[in-house]
Protein backbone atom coordinates (compact mmCIF):
# COMPACT_ATOMS: atom_id res chain seq x y z
CA UNK A 1 0.00 0.00 0.00
CA UNK A 2 2.86 2.33 0.53
CA UNK A 3 4.10 2.63 -2.80
CA UNK A 4 0.61 3.22 -4.25
CA UNK A 5 0.41 6.42 -1.73
CA UNK A 6 3.18 7.84 -3.94
CA UNK A 7 1.97 10.05 -7.14
CA UNK A 8 4.65 9.76 -10.29
CA UNK A 9 3.92 13.23 -11.69
CA UNK A 10 5.43 14.36 -15.27
CA UNK A 11 5.44 18.04 -16.72
CA UNK A 12 4.64 19.23 -19.60
CA UNK A 13 7.06 15.82 -21.41
CA UNK A 14 7.64 16.77 -25.07
CA UNK A 15 8.51 12.83 -25.47
CA UNK A 16 5.77 10.33 -25.25
CA UNK A 17 8.59 7.65 -25.55
CA UNK A 18 9.68 9.26 -22.03
CA UNK A 19 5.85 8.83 -20.30
CA UNK A 20 5.67 5.17 -21.53
CA UNK A 21 9.20 4.36 -20.04
CA UNK A 22 8.06 5.87 -16.89
CA UNK A 23 5.06 3.61 -16.58
CA UNK A 24 7.10 0.41 -17.35
CA UNK A 25 9.60 1.53 -14.82
CA UNK A 26 7.01 2.34 -12.15
CA UNK A 27 5.46 -1.70 -12.55
CA UNK A 28 8.65 -2.65 -12.10
CA UNK A 29 9.09 -0.54 -8.98
CA UNK A 30 5.60 -1.10 -7.81
CA UNK A 31 4.53 1.50 -8.30
CA UNK A 32 0.86 2.79 -9.59
CA UNK A 33 0.16 6.18 -9.81
CA UNK A 34 0.87 8.15 -12.73
CA UNK A 35 -0.11 11.52 -13.47
CA UNK A 36 0.73 13.93 -16.10
CA UNK A 37 0.88 17.51 -16.65
CA UNK A 38 -0.60 19.26 -20.48
CA UNK A 39 1.95 16.43 -21.60
CA UNK A 40 3.15 17.41 -25.50
CA UNK A 41 1.21 14.18 -27.04
CA UNK A 42 -0.67 11.73 -24.72
CA UNK A 43 -1.87 8.83 -25.78
CA UNK A 44 0.59 8.26 -28.19
CA UNK A 45 1.68 4.61 -29.44
CA UNK A 46 5.36 5.96 -28.74
CA UNK A 47 4.31 5.97 -25.18
CA UNK A 48 2.87 2.55 -25.43
CA UNK A 49 5.31 0.81 -27.19
CA UNK A 50 8.14 1.87 -24.61
CA UNK A 51 5.32 0.90 -21.87
CA UNK A 52 5.71 -2.82 -23.12
CA UNK A 53 2.82 -3.84 -21.18
CA UNK A 54 2.44 -1.50 -18.19
CA UNK A 55 -0.51 -0.74 -19.99
CA UNK A 56 -2.84 -0.61 -16.68
CA UNK A 57 -0.67 2.70 -15.75
CA UNK A 58 -0.62 4.06 -18.73
CA UNK A 59 -4.26 3.76 -19.24
CA UNK A 60 -5.47 4.83 -15.43
CA UNK A 61 -2.63 7.95 -16.20
CA UNK A 62 -4.92 10.97 -15.01
CA UNK A 63 -4.19 14.50 -17.18
CA UNK A 64 -4.03 17.92 -15.44
CA UNK A 65 -4.09 21.14 -16.73
CA UNK A 66 -1.73 22.86 -13.68
CA UNK A 67 0.75 20.96 -11.68
CA UNK A 68 -1.44 22.84 -8.47
CA UNK A 69 -4.43 20.64 -9.55
CA UNK A 70 -2.39 17.26 -9.96
CA UNK A 71 -0.81 17.99 -6.20
CA UNK A 72 -3.93 18.87 -4.87
CA UNK A 73 -4.66 16.15 -2.67
CA UNK A 74 -0.76 15.64 -1.79
CA UNK A 75 0.33 16.14 1.97
CA UNK A 76 4.37 16.32 0.90
CA UNK A 77 5.63 17.00 -2.63
CA UNK A 78 9.22 16.56 -4.02
CA UNK A 79 10.41 18.39 -7.01
CA UNK A 80 13.31 17.20 -8.80
CA UNK A 81 16.12 19.60 -10.29
CA UNK A 82 19.30 19.95 -12.53
CA UNK A 83 20.16 22.61 -10.85
CA UNK A 84 21.78 24.76 -8.05
CA UNK A 85 18.60 26.24 -6.58
CA UNK A 86 18.00 29.37 -3.87
CA UNK A 87 19.91 28.55 -0.55
CA UNK A 88 16.38 28.48 1.09
CA UNK A 89 15.44 25.26 -0.59
CA UNK A 90 16.15 21.50 1.24
CA UNK A 91 17.83 19.67 -2.06
CA UNK A 92 17.65 16.27 -0.98
CA UNK A 93 19.78 13.38 -2.73
CA UNK A 94 18.19 10.99 -4.18
CA UNK A 95 17.92 7.99 -0.90
CA UNK A 96 16.84 11.37 1.39
CA UNK A 97 14.44 11.98 -0.71
CA UNK A 98 12.92 8.81 -0.85
CA UNK A 99 13.19 8.35 2.65
CA UNK A 100 11.42 11.62 3.24
CA UNK A 101 8.42 10.28 1.10
CA UNK A 102 8.28 6.75 2.30
CA UNK A 103 8.01 7.82 6.04
CA UNK A 104 4.75 10.52 5.39
CA UNK A 105 2.90 7.66 2.80
CA UNK A 106 3.92 4.89 5.73
CA UNK A 107 1.89 7.50 7.96
CA UNK A 108 -0.87 6.81 5.30
CA UNK A 109 -0.40 10.38 3.21
CA UNK A 110 -0.43 11.44 -0.36
CA UNK A 111 2.81 12.47 -1.93
CA UNK A 112 4.26 13.02 -5.01
CA UNK A 113 7.56 13.07 -6.53
CA UNK A 114 7.49 15.85 -9.82
CA UNK A 115 9.21 15.63 -12.75
CA UNK A 116 10.15 18.64 -15.16
CA UNK A 117 10.42 19.14 -18.91
CA UNK A 118 13.13 17.37 -20.59
CA UNK A 119 14.60 20.58 -21.97
CA UNK A 120 14.31 22.65 -18.29
CA UNK A 121 13.24 21.00 -15.88
CA UNK A 122 10.45 22.80 -13.82
CA UNK A 123 9.89 26.37 -13.25
CA UNK A 124 10.51 28.45 -10.04
CA UNK A 125 6.46 28.51 -9.87
CA UNK A 126 6.38 24.71 -9.64
CA UNK A 127 9.33 24.13 -7.99
CA UNK A 128 7.07 26.92 -5.06
CA UNK A 129 4.26 23.87 -4.98
CA UNK A 130 7.19 21.13 -3.42
CA UNK A 131 7.94 20.55 0.01
CA UNK A 132 11.66 20.02 -0.91
CA UNK A 133 13.82 19.52 -4.20
CA UNK A 134 15.53 16.15 -4.97
CA UNK A 135 18.85 16.39 -7.30
CA UNK A 136 20.52 12.74 -8.63
CA UNK A 137 24.52 13.52 -8.02
CA UNK A 138 25.84 13.55 -11.79
CA UNK A 139 29.03 14.20 -13.18
CA UNK A 140 29.28 18.01 -13.49
CA UNK A 141 31.33 17.35 -17.01
CA UNK A 142 28.03 15.92 -18.12
CA UNK A 143 24.75 16.15 -16.13
CA UNK A 144 22.02 15.98 -18.79
CA UNK A 145 20.32 13.18 -17.48
CA UNK A 146 17.43 11.63 -19.45
CA UNK A 147 13.72 12.13 -18.01
CA UNK A 148 13.15 8.58 -17.88
CA UNK A 149 16.50 7.55 -16.55
CA UNK A 150 15.66 10.14 -13.30
CA UNK A 151 12.30 8.28 -12.85
CA UNK A 152 14.40 5.19 -13.10
CA UNK A 153 17.19 6.10 -10.20
CA UNK A 154 14.23 7.55 -7.87
CA UNK A 155 11.39 5.00 -8.51
CA UNK A 156 14.22 2.16 -7.47
CA UNK A 157 15.66 3.86 -4.79
CA UNK A 158 11.62 4.26 -3.37
CA UNK A 159 11.07 0.49 -3.89
CA UNK A 160 14.67 -0.23 -2.13
CA UNK A 161 14.38 1.89 0.79
CA UNK A 162 10.71 0.25 0.79
CA UNK A 163 11.91 -2.99 0.89
CA UNK A 164 14.48 -2.29 3.64
CA UNK A 165 12.07 -0.67 5.47
CA UNK A 166 9.52 -3.82 5.05
CA UNK A 167 11.56 -6.11 7.06
CA UNK A 168 11.63 -3.70 9.96
CA UNK A 169 8.70 -3.36 12.67
CA UNK A 170 5.74 -1.56 11.10
CA UNK A 171 6.41 2.59 12.16
CA UNK A 172 4.29 3.82 14.79
CA UNK A 173 1.69 5.94 13.07
CA UNK A 174 2.20 9.41 13.90
CA UNK A 175 0.40 11.06 16.72
CA UNK A 176 0.37 14.32 15.15
CA UNK A 177 -2.07 15.74 12.72
CA UNK A 178 -1.11 15.31 8.73
CA UNK A 179 0.13 18.13 6.83
CA UNK A 180 -2.18 20.20 4.86
CA UNK A 181 -2.90 19.67 1.44
CA UNK A 182 -1.10 21.02 -1.41
CA UNK A 183 -4.57 22.38 -2.16
CA UNK A 184 -5.49 23.99 1.42
CA UNK A 185 -1.98 25.48 1.24
CA UNK A 186 -2.19 27.27 -2.69
CA UNK A 187 -5.77 28.46 -1.07
CA UNK A 188 -4.16 30.19 1.94
CA UNK A 189 -0.79 31.25 -0.17
CA UNK A 190 -3.49 33.00 -2.77
CA UNK A 191 -5.61 34.44 0.12
CA UNK A 192 -2.39 35.82 1.98
CA UNK A 193 -1.01 37.07 -1.14
CA UNK A 194 -4.76 38.82 -2.27
CA UNK A 195 -4.78 40.37 1.94
CA UNK A 196 -1.50 41.48 1.21
CA UNK A 197 -2.57 43.26 -1.98
CA UNK A 198 -5.82 44.63 0.13
CA UNK A 199 -3.21 45.64 2.58
CA UNK A 200 -1.71 47.91 0.09
CA UNK A 201 1.32 45.31 0.99
CA UNK A 202 2.41 44.28 -1.72
CA UNK A 203 2.75 47.99 -4.48
CA UNK A 204 5.58 46.59 -6.28
CA UNK A 205 4.61 45.61 -9.65
CA UNK A 206 6.15 41.76 -9.58
CA UNK A 207 5.73 40.67 -5.36
CA UNK A 208 7.07 37.05 -6.79
CA UNK A 209 10.22 37.90 -4.51
CA UNK A 210 8.64 38.31 -1.33
CA UNK A 211 5.53 36.33 -1.67
CA UNK A 212 8.31 33.25 -2.36
CA UNK A 213 9.91 34.13 1.08
CA UNK A 214 6.77 33.75 2.41
CA UNK A 215 5.32 30.71 1.32
CA UNK A 216 9.12 28.72 1.85
CA UNK A 217 8.35 30.22 5.70
CA UNK A 218 4.84 28.33 5.69
CA UNK A 219 6.11 25.29 3.81
CA UNK A 220 8.68 25.06 6.49
CA UNK A 221 6.63 24.84 9.56
CA UNK A 222 4.67 22.07 7.18
CA UNK A 223 1.47 23.61 8.96
CA UNK A 224 -1.56 20.82 9.26
CA UNK A 225 -5.18 21.57 8.12
CA UNK A 226 -6.48 23.24 11.10
CA UNK A 227 -3.73 25.61 11.53
CA UNK A 228 -3.93 26.73 7.35
CA UNK A 229 -8.10 26.92 8.34
CA UNK A 230 -6.92 29.23 11.52
CA UNK A 231 -4.59 31.40 9.61
CA UNK A 232 -7.50 31.91 6.84
CA UNK A 233 -9.98 32.68 9.39
CA UNK A 234 -7.15 35.44 10.11
CA UNK A 235 -6.62 36.37 7.18
CA UNK A 236 -10.64 36.96 6.03
CA UNK A 237 -11.21 38.85 9.45
CA UNK A 238 -8.45 41.02 8.26
CA UNK A 239 -9.92 41.87 4.60
CA UNK A 240 -13.18 42.17 6.44
CA UNK A 241 -11.42 44.98 8.88
CA UNK A 242 -10.44 46.86 5.50
CA UNK A 243 -13.67 46.79 3.59
CA UNK A 244 -15.26 48.72 6.28
CA UNK B 1 40.25 6.89 -11.65
CA UNK B 2 37.67 3.89 -10.14
CA UNK B 3 34.92 4.23 -11.88
CA UNK B 4 36.90 4.12 -15.43
CA UNK B 5 38.03 0.80 -14.15
CA UNK B 6 34.58 -0.01 -14.34
CA UNK B 7 33.84 -1.57 -17.51
CA UNK B 8 30.25 -1.79 -18.93
CA UNK B 9 29.56 -4.57 -21.38
CA UNK B 10 26.59 -5.30 -23.59
CA UNK B 11 26.09 -8.60 -25.01
CA UNK B 12 23.86 -8.93 -28.61
CA UNK B 13 22.10 -5.66 -27.45
CA UNK B 14 19.05 -5.62 -30.36
CA UNK B 15 17.71 -2.48 -30.24
CA UNK B 16 21.02 0.46 -31.00
CA UNK B 17 18.62 3.18 -28.79
CA UNK B 18 19.33 1.15 -25.29
CA UNK B 19 23.25 1.24 -26.60
CA UNK B 20 22.78 5.02 -26.99
CA UNK B 21 21.08 5.33 -23.71
CA UNK B 22 23.42 3.35 -22.31
CA UNK B 23 26.54 5.68 -23.26
CA UNK B 24 24.27 8.62 -21.89
CA UNK B 25 23.85 7.29 -18.57
CA UNK B 26 27.35 6.09 -18.13
CA UNK B 27 28.44 10.00 -19.17
CA UNK B 28 26.32 10.95 -16.27
CA UNK B 29 27.70 8.69 -13.88
CA UNK B 30 31.26 9.42 -14.51
CA UNK B 31 31.84 6.10 -16.17
CA UNK B 32 33.50 5.72 -19.85
CA UNK B 33 34.83 1.62 -20.48
CA UNK B 34 31.69 0.76 -22.93
CA UNK B 35 32.17 -3.06 -24.52
CA UNK B 36 30.10 -4.35 -26.87
CA UNK B 37 29.92 -7.76 -27.91
CA UNK B 38 28.26 -8.50 -31.37
CA UNK B 39 25.54 -5.30 -31.23
CA UNK B 40 22.70 -5.79 -33.59
CA UNK B 41 23.68 -2.67 -35.20
CA UNK B 42 26.57 -0.06 -34.26
CA UNK B 43 27.04 2.51 -35.26
CA UNK B 44 23.66 3.41 -35.38
CA UNK B 45 21.54 6.69 -36.25
CA UNK B 46 19.20 5.73 -33.05
CA UNK B 47 22.46 5.26 -30.88
CA UNK B 48 23.80 8.77 -31.55
CA UNK B 49 20.50 9.95 -31.01
CA UNK B 50 19.73 8.89 -27.88
CA UNK B 51 23.50 9.12 -26.30
CA UNK B 52 22.24 12.86 -26.71
CA UNK B 53 25.99 13.94 -26.46
CA UNK B 54 28.46 11.09 -25.12
CA UNK B 55 29.40 10.55 -28.46
CA UNK B 56 32.98 10.29 -26.96
CA UNK B 57 32.30 7.27 -24.95
CA UNK B 58 30.28 5.77 -27.92
CA UNK B 59 32.95 6.50 -30.77
CA UNK B 60 35.57 4.77 -27.80
CA UNK B 61 33.24 1.95 -27.30
CA UNK B 62 34.77 -1.24 -28.32
CA UNK B 63 33.09 -4.12 -30.41
CA UNK B 64 33.89 -7.85 -30.00
CA UNK B 65 32.75 -10.86 -30.94
CA UNK B 66 32.77 -12.87 -28.21
CA UNK B 67 32.02 -11.96 -24.38
CA UNK B 68 35.29 -13.72 -23.30
CA UNK B 69 37.41 -11.63 -25.44
CA UNK B 70 35.61 -8.41 -23.94
CA UNK B 71 36.79 -9.42 -20.46
CA UNK B 72 40.17 -10.82 -21.15
CA UNK B 73 41.83 -7.86 -19.33
CA UNK B 74 38.97 -8.10 -16.66
CA UNK B 75 39.69 -9.64 -12.65
CA UNK B 76 36.42 -9.43 -12.00
CA UNK B 77 32.81 -9.94 -13.47
CA UNK B 78 29.57 -9.38 -12.50
CA UNK B 79 26.48 -10.27 -14.64
CA UNK B 80 22.88 -9.11 -14.24
CA UNK B 81 20.22 -11.52 -14.26
CA UNK B 82 16.58 -11.44 -14.22
CA UNK B 83 15.77 -14.82 -13.08
CA UNK B 84 17.06 -17.29 -9.90
CA UNK B 85 19.90 -19.21 -11.11
CA UNK B 86 21.01 -22.63 -9.88
CA UNK B 87 21.85 -22.35 -5.99
CA UNK B 88 25.80 -22.55 -6.72
CA UNK B 89 25.78 -18.65 -7.70
CA UNK B 90 26.05 -15.48 -5.81
CA UNK B 91 23.16 -13.15 -7.05
CA UNK B 92 24.04 -9.94 -5.24
CA UNK B 93 21.66 -6.98 -4.86
CA UNK B 94 22.90 -4.07 -7.37
CA UNK B 95 24.08 -2.20 -3.96
CA UNK B 96 26.18 -5.35 -2.58
CA UNK B 97 27.44 -6.11 -6.10
CA UNK B 98 28.38 -2.32 -6.43
CA UNK B 99 30.42 -2.36 -3.61
CA UNK B 100 32.16 -5.45 -4.88
CA UNK B 101 32.91 -3.94 -7.86
CA UNK B 102 33.92 -0.74 -6.74
CA UNK B 103 36.64 -2.60 -3.99
CA UNK B 104 38.44 -4.30 -6.18
CA UNK B 105 38.39 -1.07 -8.77
CA UNK B 106 39.81 0.99 -5.86
CA UNK B 107 42.80 -1.61 -5.24
CA UNK B 108 43.32 -1.19 -9.21
CA UNK B 109 41.85 -4.44 -10.45
CA UNK B 110 39.58 -4.38 -14.18
CA UNK B 111 36.26 -5.17 -13.27
CA UNK B 112 33.66 -5.65 -15.89
CA UNK B 113 29.43 -5.15 -15.08
CA UNK B 114 27.54 -7.18 -18.26
CA UNK B 115 24.04 -6.40 -19.10
CA UNK B 116 22.22 -9.88 -21.57
CA UNK B 117 19.73 -9.34 -24.41
CA UNK B 118 16.72 -7.54 -24.45
CA UNK B 119 15.07 -11.10 -24.61
CA UNK B 120 16.61 -13.50 -23.07
CA UNK B 121 19.52 -11.85 -20.93
CA UNK B 122 22.70 -14.15 -20.60
CA UNK B 123 23.16 -17.44 -21.57
CA UNK B 124 24.33 -19.79 -19.19
CA UNK B 125 27.96 -19.94 -21.17
CA UNK B 126 28.08 -16.45 -20.87
CA UNK B 127 27.41 -16.38 -16.39
CA UNK B 128 29.64 -18.95 -16.54
CA UNK B 129 32.58 -16.39 -17.23
CA UNK B 130 30.97 -14.48 -14.46
CA UNK B 131 32.21 -14.46 -10.78
CA UNK B 132 28.52 -13.25 -9.30
CA UNK B 133 25.36 -11.95 -10.54
CA UNK B 134 23.24 -9.47 -9.28
CA UNK B 135 19.19 -8.78 -9.90
CA UNK B 136 17.26 -5.90 -9.54
CA UNK B 137 14.62 -6.38 -6.85
CA UNK B 138 11.69 -5.85 -9.37
CA UNK B 139 7.87 -5.86 -8.79
CA UNK B 140 7.59 -10.10 -9.17
CA UNK B 141 3.98 -9.49 -10.99
CA UNK B 142 5.71 -6.62 -13.90
CA UNK B 143 9.59 -7.81 -13.65
CA UNK B 144 10.61 -7.33 -17.04
CA UNK B 145 13.14 -3.89 -16.71
CA UNK B 146 14.60 -2.21 -19.81
CA UNK B 147 18.03 -2.62 -20.79
CA UNK B 148 18.86 1.30 -20.04
CA UNK B 149 17.19 0.96 -16.89
CA UNK B 150 19.29 -1.94 -15.56
CA UNK B 151 22.00 -0.06 -16.93
CA UNK B 152 20.55 3.02 -15.10
CA UNK B 153 20.37 1.96 -11.54
CA UNK B 154 23.57 0.04 -11.04
CA UNK B 155 25.40 2.75 -13.27
CA UNK B 156 23.62 5.34 -10.85
CA UNK B 157 24.84 2.82 -7.37
CA UNK B 158 28.12 2.52 -8.55
CA UNK B 159 28.48 6.45 -8.50
CA UNK B 160 26.60 7.15 -5.44
CA UNK B 161 28.44 4.34 -3.32
CA UNK B 162 31.82 5.61 -5.11
CA UNK B 163 30.88 9.28 -3.30
CA UNK B 164 30.14 7.88 -0.35
CA UNK B 165 33.49 6.08 -0.23
CA UNK B 166 35.42 8.95 -1.61
CA UNK B 167 35.10 10.89 1.67
CA UNK B 168 36.19 8.39 3.75
CA UNK B 169 39.77 7.54 3.49
CA UNK B 170 41.54 6.52 0.60
CA UNK B 171 41.11 2.15 1.10
CA UNK B 172 44.25 0.20 2.38
CA UNK B 173 46.05 -1.23 -1.10
CA UNK B 174 45.47 -5.32 -0.39
CA UNK B 175 48.69 -6.66 -0.11
CA UNK B 176 47.32 -10.01 -1.60
CA UNK B 177 48.14 -10.52 -5.37
CA UNK B 178 45.81 -9.39 -7.70
CA UNK B 179 43.20 -12.29 -9.26
CA UNK B 180 43.61 -14.04 -12.11
CA UNK B 181 42.11 -12.21 -15.55
CA UNK B 182 39.53 -13.65 -17.07
CA UNK B 183 41.41 -14.65 -20.14
CA UNK B 184 43.95 -16.38 -17.65
CA UNK B 185 40.53 -18.52 -15.54
CA UNK B 186 39.28 -19.80 -19.11
CA UNK B 187 42.91 -20.85 -20.44
CA UNK B 188 42.66 -22.76 -17.23
CA UNK B 189 39.74 -24.24 -17.90
CA UNK B 190 40.22 -24.83 -21.57
CA UNK B 191 43.30 -26.83 -20.09
CA UNK B 192 41.11 -28.49 -17.30
CA UNK B 193 38.73 -29.42 -19.55
CA UNK B 194 41.14 -30.63 -22.08
CA UNK B 195 43.17 -32.65 -19.62
CA UNK B 196 39.67 -34.42 -18.52
CA UNK B 197 39.19 -36.07 -22.10
CA UNK B 198 42.70 -36.99 -22.42
CA UNK B 199 41.93 -38.65 -18.80
CA UNK B 200 39.18 -39.94 -20.48
CA UNK B 201 37.41 -38.37 -17.15
CA UNK B 202 34.67 -36.78 -19.41
CA UNK B 203 32.92 -39.42 -21.30
CA UNK B 204 30.08 -38.19 -21.93
CA UNK B 205 28.17 -36.55 -24.37
CA UNK B 206 27.46 -33.10 -23.29
CA UNK B 207 30.14 -32.62 -20.22
CA UNK B 208 28.47 -29.61 -19.16
CA UNK B 209 27.04 -29.90 -15.79
CA UNK B 210 30.35 -31.40 -14.61
CA UNK B 211 32.56 -28.65 -16.00
CA UNK B 212 30.00 -26.16 -14.20
CA UNK B 213 30.62 -27.38 -10.64
CA UNK B 214 34.60 -27.54 -11.73
CA UNK B 215 34.39 -24.02 -13.09
CA UNK B 216 32.83 -22.36 -9.74
CA UNK B 217 34.84 -24.31 -7.20
CA UNK B 218 37.64 -22.55 -8.75
CA UNK B 219 35.80 -19.39 -9.03
CA UNK B 220 35.11 -19.50 -5.45
CA UNK B 221 38.45 -19.80 -5.05
CA UNK B 222 39.48 -16.14 -6.81
CA UNK B 223 43.12 -17.50 -7.95
CA UNK B 224 45.73 -15.59 -8.61
CA UNK B 225 47.64 -15.22 -11.54
CA UNK B 226 50.63 -17.03 -9.89
CA UNK B 227 48.15 -20.12 -8.85
CA UNK B 228 46.50 -20.79 -12.26
CA UNK B 229 49.99 -20.89 -13.62
CA UNK B 230 50.96 -23.78 -10.82
CA UNK B 231 47.55 -25.21 -11.38
CA UNK B 232 48.57 -25.26 -15.79
CA UNK B 233 51.75 -26.76 -14.93
CA UNK B 234 49.86 -29.39 -13.11
CA UNK B 235 47.48 -30.30 -15.79
CA UNK B 236 50.73 -30.13 -18.26
CA UNK B 237 52.52 -32.88 -16.07
CA UNK B 238 49.15 -35.08 -16.15
CA UNK B 239 49.04 -34.19 -20.18
CA UNK B 240 52.58 -35.17 -21.05
CA UNK B 241 52.27 -38.84 -18.83
CA UNK B 242 49.24 -39.56 -20.32
CA UNK B 243 51.04 -39.44 -23.55
CA UNK B 244 54.10 -41.56 -22.58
Amino acid sequence: MTLERIAIVLVETTHPGNIGATARVMGNMGLTDLRLVTPRRFPDPDADARASGADAILSSARVFDHLADALADCHYVVGTTARRREASWTVHAPVAAATELLRRANEGLGVALVFGRESSGLSNAETDLCDALVTVPVNPDFPSLNLAAAVTILSYELRRLHLEGASVATEVAAERAPPATVEEREMLFRHLEQTMRDLAFLKVEKPDKLMRKIRHLYLKAQPVSEEVAILRGILSSIQEQIDK
